[in-house]
């Protein structure tokens, strides 16, 4: 392609010679020919509300407006691991970087709209960091219920927003029954894994990626699983989607899980509806920290998802996490969380197993940014030390010389 | 708005009564109308290809298509803060984060198409982490020079796309004139902050914004300023807008700088065409990372497009980052990196001595996610502790009854 720079101070234009910087020592630019093609319309950046007519609420003001909208990417980087033909749809890039943010987006206006001043989450991740800043964008009152022993990181992206934080005593995982409990009683609505206006906010997700395969559909869609709850609202999709008569064929849901904590995997090799909830001693500690519900709220939901678009459960350990995370960034250059990273794991694990096959589309769908974890300096990072002046002798030896 | 809820287990239908769960126990979730008016036609989430005819280069593969169509927010939360009507355009929802995805999604194939094999950059922070995700998306190697001294945690974001990093010993600022030299005669693109491809890569930013504004134009749009590459990218897109007719009157462009080093600033204060580059003892410590170029190769060019289009260049304190970045965070719903925040802190200032009304649109662009820098645990965060069964009797003196 042919490029024209010119010097916004001086004036010269330089074909066809790429450089950097003019004779008269300004940087240049490049130049494009007028036109008005790419403003024939006034276009609105609608993320996830270009779906509005399919929601609970009409578009709500705030943060709500930049959630969804996300890019999908074919990643072909990734296609010997995963054994087919590798989709990347980005959930990270959301405004508090995860997908948690489509749900949010409808559940708390929502939850306004119904009269509650005060909305409440039980998480102490992903989850309580998107509806606290979905609450205070519309100056709500937020509280977030987290365990005693929260760590100072995970408190700290959650307090950002400036919610009330609680710290519960007791056994955590018990709050969910108890927080839709008080809900019916006091003055908050208490947004959990699975309300159903969240859950609406999650299908945006599966229709973003059906209109860009339109009029074809993804052969295969891999998420992580853990209350069950995105799985949930992507199998809604589907649902909206074959009762509209806009796909005949739906994708295989894969849900993945962390073998530390895998309730759904467990019940779907067992033939079984519901999962069956796991004890302390049946869970183990994991990097995927996002992931790992004992006792899945939507569990027989996903179970139910998975079986009706003929799909699979399946656990993967700590290390293939690891690598699946390297991967991502490597040959994808995808930041991914490891709860994210198990989509990869996942689907290659099926692979090997013969249940993916190589022309076959496999969408995998990171749910969260993997910046939020990294940057601790917890990493042992191998780097050379050059001086300035030894810079050209090193990189001659590291690479070939221009041959002019 | 009237919600049908059913369950996806015995088919129960709830009118009008927004519950989470059915009396059969499994979770709901909310019906919707089927309808085909949402996919009368395929739609691509193209980001910033959708004005690939006005880029010097035809969309590639990789993360570069992830890159751009960022969300433009209403945000009146910080109109008072402001003084103007505030919108946020939010950079940070990019796939490594920043603006600098834009550049990189241009200038990396750009570089490879021109016959390079080898990617290089001069960067320690976020141009350093896109140049290399970009470079590893396409198969490319990437070399990334880096201060002796770089912390661990600004180490492991870069490393994770597994770039050649070398720690450059000597005077780090000279590297930008060395590496201009060094791109001459070894087959390595050295891909500079002012690089024309990069630069016509930041243009998209602002065609976004004013399509989104179309036929109105915004009246002020605010950046952070380091190195004068992301000023000069709007102000080309400025001036492509321009001479295609498709707008009359510029925004006014701001450019806010923190006061640890402030060139362009002092430039514009005293007048002069050029920045004069500031000495070691004329700089100091700040939290504002991403900015603070004591020498920005491009800042005569960013003040040539304040004055161009009747804006401002303005420094802020650190202290004014850190409440501007609350305020974001608290009023917006947004995540920001303190280098982004000066954007709030720089427009308040301006508004404090006339030049911005409070009926003016105010186009505020974070160009940074804050994910990357927060969750260290270095905050202290004030929480109580309630024991779960304590926990009806705390929430009901902290809120109202419920009223039935
Ligand atoms: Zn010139
Ligand atoms: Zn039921």
């Amino acid at each position: 392609m042919s490029v024209i720079e010119t010097c916004y101070r001086c004036g010269t234009r330089y074909d066809d010679e790429f450089r950097v910087r003019c004779d008269c020592g300004e940087p240049l630019w490049i130049d494009a020919e007028p036109t008005t093609a790419a403003w024939d319309e006034r276009r609105d950046r609608l993320g996830m509300w270009r779906y509005e007519s399919l929601l609970p609420i009409d578009r709500p003001a705030g943060v709500a407006r930049a959630a969804g909208g996300t890019p999908l990417v074919r990643t072909s980087g990734l296609d010997d691991v995963a054994g087919g033909r590798v989709f990347v749809k980005d959930e990270g890039e959301n405004p508090t970087g995860s997908y948690k943010d489509r749900g949010s987006a409808v559940a708390v206006p929502h939850a306004i709209d119904a009269g509650d001043d005060v909305v409440g989450t039980v998480s102490y991740g992903n989850m309580a960091i998107s509806t606290a800043a979905h609450a205070t964008s519309l100056d709500r009152e937020c509280i977030v219920f987290v365990p005693e022993d929260i760590s100072r990181v995970r408190l700290e992206l959650i307090a950002q927003y400036e919610p009330t934080i609680i710290r519960v005593g007791g056994e955590y995982g018990a709050l969910y029954e108890d927080a839709l409990e008080l809900s019916d009683w006091l003055p908050i609505a208490a947004l959990v894994s699975d309300d159903p206006a969240r859950i609406s906010g999650y299908k945006t997700a599966l229709f973003e990626i059906c209109e860009e395969f339109a009029p074809e559909t993804p052969d295969v869609i891999a998420l992580p699983a853990s209350s069950g709850g995105f799985a949930s609202g992507i199998w809604l999709g589907i649902c909206d989607l074959e009762r509209a008569g806009v796909i005949d064929e739906p994708p295989r849901l894969y849900l993945v899980q962390t073998a530390a904590s895998d309730p759904i995997t467990r019940a779907f090799e067992d033939g079984s509806t519901d999962p069956t909830p796991l004890s302390p001693d049946e869970t183990g500690e994991t990097i995927a920290h996002s992931i790992g519900n004992p006792d899945p709220p939507s569990g027989a939901r996903a179970l139910a998802a998975v079986r009706d678009t003929g799909g699979a459960v399946v656990s993967v350990s700590d290390d293939e996490i690891r690598a699946a995370q390297r991967q991502f960034a490597v040959e994808g250059g995808f930041c991914v969380e490891p709860a994210s990273a198990t989509t990869l794991a996942g689907v290659s694990r099926l692979a090997d197993r013969g249940e993916v096959s190589a022309e076959e589309s496999v969408v995998l769908v990171p749910t969260g940014t993997g910046f939020k974890e990294l940057g601790t300096g917890g990493t042992d990072v191998e780097t050379e030390t050059v001086h300035r002046t030894g810079l050209a002798d090193r990189l001659e030896s590291l690479l070939p010389r221009r041959a002019d």
